[in-house]
């Protein structure tokens, strides 16, 4: 191994354990299945996989350009939006142009920065987890935000969105919506005006794709061109013939996602309104997932008591989250099952105390 | 974009044009499509498309293992050969270990190169394009040799392959057997005794998978745990659930895949027997595509005119390969197709001289 990656930490994904069935509520995957013309679209597709997938992918950069209502010129494809991801940290960062992102974000862009050997600024959070666009005024290095951002959900508005653009103009700023369409506003109509925007977006999420690896950035074609440049570059065809036909399938079923994302919101309120009645805090979250804390219970705790009972949430140890456990909005019984579970230790913990 | 890539060549993948409908005989692929056994396996999996994969692909790597009689702890797996290959670039190389490989070979090497900003040496193939194995005696750097070669199809047998392992102890040495099914010997056995080896493998040609992107590396455990590391900080989920599925599918159809190497490998018979009766002078090919030059055309000239004519071949470039193009072994009429419009181009070039 090269003496650069020696300490290398990885990133690591949410758990699967397989000592026994769990209720999983730790990797914000949709508790929907694909509808049945995206299951057929890849099955039909599978038929001729002996040959390689157009490595343009230009029907699926066609329908993804008509669905954002932009030119196929200002779409890359990926093998999950971490991949785009990885080739924008690659593009537009390098020794003398750091990444700049928040103190607590998604995990992977630390570990991007390290993968490629990139010097990054973390800008802490508020006290209350917000992005004050202010603090990026005129940011050292690319700017990586996840909007709404995780593991805390909040989300920030189109304008704010716009002041880090425009305050910003010699750097790329890379919008990560992966949660997007639970509730955030999307800045891909912004890319008009601001040439060093990157939206970076995914299938995984609301559109029940998270095991076809499916993700796109929208910018700029000449962003466009540096990110196929680097694709190219690793792997020309990195997406695979059955989930570029899933994905443009999917891209037709906007009504059976609209409702599912409807009640994937209903059972986000369920589930804070129990968390709350049980005394947790919880962030305002614009996401598929909840961010809770209770002054009764370490977020190890929790995490590891609701696992000892069958429902894996996740727990993040760092400073400023260490109190807390993300909760990924599963199906209404499963929140059932995860508020009773709640209730019960709370329960204990009360009669041990 | 990046000072560093300013200059950066990206690979380019064989042409798909749209313009007419063309005999493909320009990337490799298997004429035979996937059993309906894989078709039926990646269509079931897809159903659950809504769950990432289990990002050890642990069923995977037990069905490669039990397949290769090593341990899964040997296996890692990735979304095409191409991108175990950029993680072995990644891994095993850096400014002061760079990548050593022969002039003639996969083009992907130098692009890995120039993407990882890894210094590169090129060894020399012989005048009539073998690999000789003192050339790499203690080379300078990790070593990457596709067996067979392509595009010369040549192949180097494991006598000579173990002679640059134990003369390379201080070095990975990478071996791709894309190619490997169609008559060379493998060197996953020799994994037990050279922990410095890695076998890179992909289910794009003789397992007709292009389209699903599966490739595969079989080593050391220590080799591969790095290898995963780097997986690890790019994309854990680097696989859909679809694939893997198929993946483990095709491994249990051994006896198809035989049959249809035995048919390809009769058809590059037949192909070399039409091609030398045209005049043409032939390597002695191991893959499912062979490497042909004729005295009255330049492999520019031969690739133009076929394209013209509806056939896709491939022509590259560089000094020593200008006057060949590479032929993909398809189907039977395929081939018969290709010899005749051969055979009216030398008519007319005979007429025109």
């Amino acid at each position: 191994m090269s003496e650069r990656f020696k300490s290398l930490k990885e990133y690591v994904p949410g758990e699967q354990p397989r000592d026994r069935k769990y209720i999983k509520l730790n990797t914000n995957e949709s508790p929907f299945p694909p509808p049945q013309s995206v299951i057929d679209a890849a099955a039909r597709e599978t038929e001729c996989s002996n040959l390689y997938p157009d490595p343009t992918y230009k029907d699926l950069r066609e329908a993804l350009a008509s669905a954002f209502e932009v030119e196929p010129s200002n779409i890359a494809v990926a093998n999950g939006s971490d991949e785009i991801l990885s080739f924008a940290f690659t593009a537009f960062c390098d020794s003398a142009t750091g990444a700049v992102f928040p103190d607590i974000t998604y995990g992977f862009y630390e570990v991007f920065s390290a993968l490629h050997t990139i010097p990054h600024t973390c800008i802490p959070l508020r006290e209350d987890f917000s992005i004050l666009p202010e603090d990026y005024k005129n940011a050292k290095g690319t700017i990586f935000i996840a909007n709404p951002n995780a593991p805390t959900g909040l989300a920030l508005s189109s304008d704010k969105i716009e002041s880090i653009l425009s305050s910003n103009r010699q750097n790329v700023v890379v919008i990560d919506e992966a949660y997007v369409d639970f509730g955030a506003e999307s800045s891909v109509p912004l890319i008009r005006k601001y040439p060093n925007l990157i939206v970076v977006g995914t299938f995984s999420k609301s559109r029940s794709l998270a095991g076809a690896r499916l993700g796109y950035a929208v910018a700029s074609n000449e962003l466009i061109k540096d990110i196929d440049k680097i694709r190219y570059s690793n792997n020309p065809y990195n997406v695979s013939r059955a989930t570029a036909a899933a994905g443009i399938a999917a891209l037709s079923e906007q009504r059976y996602y609209e409702e599912n994302i409807a009640a994937i919101k209903k059972t986000r309120a369920l589930l804070l309104e129990k968390l709350s009645s049980l005394g947790f805090f919880c962030t305002d979250s614009m996401a598929n997932f909840v961010f809770a804390r209770h002054p009764m219970l370490s977020g190890e705790e929790c995490y590891r008591l609701l696992k000892e009972n069958g429902v894996l949430v996740r727990h993040f140890s760092s400073p400023r989250t260490d109190d807390y456990v993300r909760i990924t909005v599963g199906s209404e019984s499963e929140i059932n099952k995860l508020s009773e579970t709640l209730a019960q230790i709370l329960r204990n913990k009360n009669n041990e105390g």
